[in-house]
């Protein structure tokens, strides 16, 4: 299917034309309308705050880099080493520097995203190491995959960012990877992206693209947020170093900072959602006191990423009943800190079907209520992260596309129109809406039409061939990858990443790209 | 697979074990912990309910029976025939008579059930006039799959009320049908049951059946509400009278009755979400007002049950951002007049696939989240409610048990267990969680474990088959129904319930049980 696709991208002549045109929501990043859940009591909140605090005075953080440890010895922390002792005055203060909400904005200005305040963002899939679909199958992530569904991930409105290389490609050597898939990633979206960096080095490279994929001057670019960097500390109390260092560059650029700590409960946290939740704020909140003692004021968010462990082997579950309170937990005490939360739509399901859809569906209506701005793999993840499916993909944008339309405060209006008085006044006892020319003058607007859902008869269904839903995604990948249309450059770009990227080739030793 | 089980029912020696028994829950309906979402200001609130008024006051309802109009003149309202205009005052005055909260006692009084006040009930799919299997798809529903599907209901400890007859048995005589359902109902369940009653005959026949089959004598049947009857309205602004009539004789004998309007916006009732439950509210409440005014303080429930049109072919359309919404604006009404909310887990899906899944998880979490107490088809609903199935009925059962753990008041516990700062300090800095003691002690209870999904890796999943989440849910249904065990009535009982039905069967000319 994709294999289809991406030849028939290379041939010359028309491309085969989907019969019914799937139907989508315009571009309308959601505002949440309903006030968030809190499941904690305002006392809670103060005693989970005194647990973060207690954490970071007391037991302290490992942040595994000299000169992380010497920008935090002389912003005053006690400092053994690498392991760091941050005083919650230090941390109250810090944080206040942190903006409650920021645009990023990135090559494509019609795309800038807000970050916070209400605002809802849905991110593509980033970073399994495979790829699954119906035909083929698991098999190892490439390019071509990668392709196809950052080609979705433009065309669909309701993705709002590229959350990073959607699969993993095999076939790039990895001392490669992060430039070779920006470079993909900024030449088929105009979205914002999520930029990988391992190190200092990489963050400076990651930035260099992303200005000349903008058409940006250096200084033009660090005028604004143009993209983000989410990087995941290394539960318990530690950080990657050279991370900490690539965030730093970031920060100092004005470009945002994502701090998800990978708190696993039962595994790298406490297996109680408000413990989990503890030592996951309390890596998070020194890598954000670090950004904003060295670039005060810098865009950065808070994630929660907290699966649970199967205590009989040990592996991550995802969208479990714990791990949806502790993602609420997160964004109670995110908003406490007046920062916006990153949150996820994770799923364990091995194929995109009922458990995968059970799993999503509550974890992308959690993040909802949870008052998550930013949702990483909002589409396309199966498999706990291990897999990226073009059908799943699909599936999660009918649901994504649900949200969007609940979020419409129209839903909500009980003015004259809403309450629609003199109509009920007019139909009366026993007579029909349907057909009647003010419900036809409202209908047009008035319900979401999806683009996958199959809501005919049974027999109507069964007469067309008796489509599960994921074979029905499945059918329609090509046609919609044959509607995608790759957004251009400014002029003279594209020279210039490849004479950028051949530089870094010939760096590493590797003549042709991969 | 249905047909096998009832078969080795029959058959004498023992059943065929499970290899694996199924972990399920104990019995312990949920308890919501959060605050419900309250989509409307209160100035909304305000004037949602003068829409309500207005709609009573001027428009009026057809309440289409003499004994109805009669009653509700006597007590003031203004009525021309069967047209019944009611006055605020008066709607204000009867429903302040209605209990906020109250408890229904079956035959089993360890299953009693406390409707209202953040209480969640659970009730089995009720009323599809067919049954759906993965082997032999969709068929005219019949006595051998009512018989799976309640005693699926009555094993499953999430399950917590019978909703009515999970499939309609189209062999029966529709004359007899209520008396011969009822009785597979009071049979093969101990739980709290839905009786059906089109008119006040059938209203005191199913009183009767519930009596015997709990053993109790006419007084002490009505010293507590047994059982429980659904009612709907047909909107707009009418009510089928011999209903009403049947509803009264509940309601005298102190048995609860929820009135759910059918109000499918733009078919029914208006479009926009807030004119639908306007309607809804109107219908409704006059049918809780007149129970009120015969019968005061009588156990009442508000039930929101409100499809979307689709506007090109006028099919109604189930689990909407619409409808979601409508079912949000029905609870915030609901809290706002003191009275308990019925809900539903309805989806349109024509199989228990993705979308079934992705419809059904969003009803489910919006119902529990708009504070509905009483959640109708909970488990097994497919097709828009054309048709039950088993597999379904498993898969909801997954995510029912999901929500009872996300109800369990620890997972927001931060006291010193919740919080586990010893913890967090004993296993400082990179070190492991999995495998240690405390861990270890918490985790027995730690996190739910799903007796439906499959969270191993895509490669052991693989290995095993690949069994995708219905299939297994397919597999797992004979194993479950070999575990059933149908609840012993009381002595003589079934005696009694014999002989009651053969007397309505001679009435009724027919010899034998279908």
């Amino acid at each position: 299917m994709a294999d289809d696709t991406g030849s028939s991208r290379s041939k010359p002549g028309p491309r085969p034309r989907p019969q019914v045109p799937p139907v989508q929501m315009p571009w309308a990043p959601p505002i949440l309308q309903d006030r968030p859940i809190d499941p904690l009591s305002p006392e809670n909140v103060v005693r989970l705050d005194a647990a973060v605090r207690r954490i970071l005075s007391d037991v302290g953080i490992d942040v595994q880099s000299t000169e992380v440890a010497q920008i935090l010895r002389q912003a005053g922390c006690r400092v053994t080493g690498t392991l760091v002792r941050m005083d919650g005055d230090f941390l109250t203060e810090m944080l206040a520097r942190a903006p409650r909400r920021f645009d990023i904005i990135p090559r494509n200005p019609d795309r800038t995203i807000t970050v916070g305040d209400g605002h809802l963002l849905f991110g593509s899939v980033s970073s399994p190491p495979n790829a699954w679909d119906m035909e083929r199958g698991k098999r190892p992530g490439d390019r071509a995959a990668m392709r196809d569904l950052l080609r979705l991930s433009q065309h669909f409105n309701c993705i709002h960012f590229i959350g990073g290389y959607p699969v993993e490609p095999a076939e790039v050597p990895p001392s490669l990877r992060h430039v070779e898939c920006l470079a993909e990633m900024l030449r088929l979206s105009d979205k914002a992206c999520n930029v990988y960096a391992l190190n200092a080095t990489q963050a400076e490279e990651s930035m260099e693209m992303v200005r000349i994929a903008a058409g940006l001057s250096a200084d033009e670019f660090r005028q604004a947020p143009r993209m983000f960097s989410n990087i995941n500390s290394v539960s318990p109390l530690k950080h990657d170093g050279a991370v900490l260092e690539a965030a730093l560059r970031f920060a100092r650029a004005g470009q945002a900072v994502f701090v998800t700590p990978f708190a696993a409960a039962g595994i790298s946290a406490p297996t109680t959602p408000a413990g989990a939740v503890a030592l996951s704020l309390a890596e998070a909140l020194s890598a954000i006191a670090l950004l904003q003692y060295a670039s005060p004021g810098c865009p950065v968010a808070l994630g929660s990423f907290t699966p649970t462990a199967d205590m009989k082997s040990g592996a991550m579950l995802f969208a479990t009943p714990e791990s949806l309170r502790a993602t609420q937990i997160a964004g109670q005490m995110a908003r406490h800190y007046g920062l916006p939360l990153r949150a996820s739509n994770a799923c364990s399901a091995p194929v995109p079907d009922g458990q995968a859809m059970w799993e999503s569906a509550a974890m992308l209506w959690t993040a909802v209520r949870s008052g998550a701005s930013i949702i990483y793999h909002a589409a396309g993840w199966i498999e706990g992260g291990m897999s990226a499916s073009c059908e799943k993909f699909l599936m999660d944008c009918e649901v994504l596309q649900q949200i969007q339309r609940y979020c419409a405060p129209g839903l909500n209006d009980c003015g004259d129109e809403g309450l629609s008085l003199d109509l009920i006044a007019r139909i009366g006892h026993g007579g029909h809406y349907f057909g009647h020319a003010q419900t036809d003058a409202q209908s047009r607007d008035a319900f979401l039409r999806g683009f996958l859902s199959d809501t005919r008869s049974y027999e109507n269904w069964a007469q067309d061939g008796a489509v599960w839903t994921s074979e029905r995604a499945h059918r329609m990948v090509p046609r919609m990858l044959a509607d995608c249309v790759d957004p251009p450059l400014p002029e003279g770009a594209q020279d210039q990443l490849d004479r950028f990227l051949d530089g870094r080739r010939r760096a590493a030793g590797v003549a042709e790209p991969a």
